[in-house]
């Protein structure tokens, strides 16, 4: 038995498929520097030529927001600082491959230092672009193991997953991920709860333990793999596959209905995504809309922030899958923790008291202004809400209210096309935007209420401190008051508060927040059918008045 | 002109005396290295006889507190590490001066690179001692400037001023202090607000620019510093020296005085110091008692914490001074940014949000209930109050107050002499607490809202982080909203609140504070006879109707 992080719901069993990348590099000195550097410059070709296969391939399964990845990959080929490198290498009497390998080396090493788990991930970029490099001088002009056609059942084993290796992959034969490496927002923790296949990350040692045809099962829910099970663990975990399955069959009548409490109430279950594709999962699973569209993915991951097209394309793409269901996607949250190396934010003590989302937003207004552009743009695909972030003060909404507006103006200027009403909210995660909610309801059209900051702020703790992490608690009674009050401040101006944070898909939490009187739940998707269970066995009236007794502080 | 850091107010004008230490270390091999050994360990024993010296005189003139500092010194030299490396530099062929100073050099380095500020000053207490053995070695046998014996109205300027140099100055012939390092916390600032001499820190090039018998300014407001001022500029200085000296002695009447606001309200002027000697200052300024005394200075700048007989010294000391007037003492109040050595604090991402204060102490029992016994040891002395930092939650009060009991058990079980009701109080400090104060009024006696952190975390901000400090604002309203609670919920209950932040000696924010209804202000000794005078032009019930109307929002 193997442990590690899971990063993908549900139990897997199946038969290993292992992908090793063992290439041999060699060390020698080539007789001609200029030939070597010929031979490099070819196989930047070739290897742009492959990428922009699989990306075309995956534009078809995955949606052209997905595919975006392989135009990183082809960005690095590029990158006249890598180039620049290789040639160099080549230059003081290394052969090519050697040359790629070691500047490959040197960039994973520089961005793994950067202590910066997206970061660390986009190492592995240039790992992929790298290792096809090296495939390609090496001779080889496939893929190790072709993907395409793999068996039925199988689970795959793999240090880590690249986006090529995922794009090629035929995942309905998959039911299960391993992988050394990686983590929560890992590129194959991405792909694996997209398509719902159960995956643990991070397990140390597992390409050694594990061979080619072994019995493996995945549990996705724990982080653990168990290697070639006795049959009896088979059969149990078999049992339970089986029992959640009739659990997902039993909640599967939840996904197309909207949901009422026992005493009906009605509460509405929206779904948190952070890539466009994760829409498909979210409506195939119920969503009544979208609470939280993340859009830092767009601004991640490369060297100048995305064009207002981009953005645009994006956007749209939700939107229009969405089909006039609520989109409320949240301007650019970002700053100190999530460090962006265009944006120049300098290291700070406390990142998470600093300089971020609506703050960072109001003093780079060309960025902001360019995100609100694609997004008015956007707007006549679908029903679209703007919601901004990390709000402290009304002076802020004012401020980012103006600086929508003169976008708006912009646009119909250039006689662009634009929905004339666009709902747009705020969300409260801030104590200073909670205790001032009178206030700002009176801005705005809707509130979030972000739970995971709300907390951290109220109760003074870095919840990723895990010497403090014990004092987190969404059941505080100085935050449910926070809340309490937020929500009546809300409803008194006839405005809707939903809540997106983890709180939303906390058992214990569903009905108290049901009790406060929230309208609507935003929450993973993997999550939305049990909420709207759990909404279902609510008692809306029995949960106020337990609810009222414990704000008393009895 | 030269400008740096206002590290103490008011004018100062005078003639330079400029404090350069020079010495000449030359590196040579000496014929023996048993007799360059044989020399570094007289020249220990000499230096420890002067420090001694300095020790006694430090304790006649600025207390047993104070002259503690001079341990910390005496520390250094039989600190085994150090004496191993300066001997090992000897044994591989070194002069002993030469080894003594490329310790000294490897230490100040190590200490200022961890970027922690007391640290770097720590690095000082290094500096003066290796100067000191460095001095000896060389065969001089006095500092280089006798400062017992300067001439009246002299402005010191120096690189920075050991506690060596301040202990054995000649204070009341000083008018103002100038150093090319140092802050707000370095031991000249201290020395110079305690004996209200005007100063400014970190002017950077001043050494090069000033000389001997110049006549100086020192702004200690503006952190200004003027050098050879035209007779214009000395007499408008000297215009409003004599402005600033009538104003005080205006205010000089405040000093007995408890003070009343226009229409009567008596509010209450407390004092916040940071070391023992400080309550000399307070007193002498008026304080009606100390609202808040930081014991931190006890347990920083040493390898162990202190014991509880050293902290009862302390303890006891103000407590006397202040001949029943009441001492709000608040237990340790570490962690995160402050870091300590021998707590083996980790590196945290958010120190503002971390393991600090009462989260630190409840899980290091032992240390707390030193420092809770010290407290109550001292209780006999004077009218103690034990105040806890960086409260939540009623739990943690609550598992606070057993452990003082626990305390009080034990030392009734030796017999010792305790006071039987001492009050126990809370700050008000983060929003979480502020939102309980009803049922945190049930457990404590006395509340003090810390307003900085208030501040900080209601706006989640960090205020040190000048990317965002311009949100930082204490008439914020939804910050106001929650001292208003907090100060209403301890009035119902009976209970006093006083406010021991920055705010309390705001010009702007006492007439608020006054408004919502605190009891008490506690300021720097500095800002009492101000406050006071604040006081008695601010009418307690318009501020209270303004005030109200302000926190409707409109």
């Amino acid at each position: 038995m193997l442990t590690g992080i899971p990063v993908s719901e549900g139990f897997g069993i199946g038969r290993a498929i292992v992908i090793k990348k063992e290439i041999n590099i060699k060390y020698y000195k080539p007789n001609s520097t200029e030939e070597e550097i010929e031979k490099f410059k070819e196989a930047i070709e070739k290897a742009k030529q492959e990428i922009s296969e699989i990306k075309e391939q995956a534009e078809q399964n995955l949606g052209a927001n997905k595919a975006m990845i392989f135009d990183a990959h082809l960005l690095i080929l590029d990158d006249p600082e890598f180039v620049k490198m290789v040639k160099e290498k080549i230059q003081q009497g290394t052969n090519a491959e050697w040359a790629v390998a070691e500047t490959a080396e040197f960039y994973a090493n520089l961005l793994a230092s950067l202590d910066d788990e997206y970061m660390k991930e986009r190492a592995n970029d240039i790992k992929d672009v790298s290792e096809r490099l090296i495939r390609i001088l090496h001779g080889a002009s496939a893929l190790y193991i072709d993907l395409k056609n793999i068996p039925e059942g199988s689970v795959i084993i793999a240090e880590d997953l690249t986006p090529s290796e995922t794009a090629q992959m035929d995942k309905t034969k998959v039911v299960g991920f391993v992988t050394q490496q990686g983590g929560k927002t890992s590129h194959a923790a991405i792909i694996a709860r997209t398509y719902e296949i159960p995956a643990v990350a991070g397990v140390k040692g597992v390409l050694e333990y594990v061979k080619d045809g072994d019995i493996v099962i995945v549990d996705g829910y724990q982080g653990i793999v168990l290697i070639n099970p006795d049959q009896q663990v088979v059969e149990e975990y078999e049992k339970r596959m089986k029992e959640e399955k009739k659990k997902k069959e039993e909640l599967k009548r939840l996904v197309v209905s909207e949901v009422k409490t026992g005493d009906g109430r009605k509460v509405k279950v929206y779904s948190n995504i952070g890539f466009p594709e994760e829409v498909e999962i979210a409506l195939k699973n119920g969503a009544e809309g979208i609470g939280l569209f993340r859009t830092e993915f767009l601004f991640m991951n490369r060297n100048s922030p995305p064009s207002e097209d981009e953005q645009f394309t994006a956007y749209k793409y939700v939107l229009e899958k969405m089909k006039g269901k609520p989109v409320i996607i949240r301007t650019l949250d970002i700053g100190g923790d999530k460090n962006i190396s265009y944006l120049n934010i300098e290291n700070e003590l406390n990142p998470f008291l600093g300089y971020r989302a609506i703050r960072l937003c109001l003093n780079n207004k060309e960025l902001f202004k360019t995100q609100l552009k694609a997004l008015l743009r956007a707007s006549v695909y679908g029903n679209l809400k703007i919601m901004f972030p990390m709000i402290t003060t009304a002076n802020e909404v004012k401020q980012a209210k103006e600086i929508l507006q003169e976008a708006r103006d912009e646009l119909k200027k250039k006689g662009i096309d634009l929905c004339d009403k666009i709902e747009v909210g705020i969300m409260i995660e801030t104590p200073a935007a909670a205790l001032a909610s009178d206030i700002l309801a009176d801005e705005v059209d809707f509130f979030s209420i972000g739970t995971n900051d709300l907390i951290q702020y109220t109760l003074a703790i870095d919840r990723t401190n895990e010497k403090v992490s014990y004092l987190y608690d969404p059941l505080n009674l100085s935050v449910l008051r926070l809340i309490k009050m937020t929500v009546d401040n809300a409803h008194k101006k006839g405005k809707e508060v939903g809540v997106c944070g983890e709180m939303a898909s906390d058992e214990k939490a569903v009905p108290v927040l049901i009790g406060i009187g929230v309208d609507e739940l935003s929450v993973n998707p993997s999550k939305i059918l049990r909420v709207k269970k759990k909404i279902e066995n609510t008692n809306y009236i029995s949960e106020k008045e337990k609810l009222e007794e414990y704000l008393l502080g009895n």
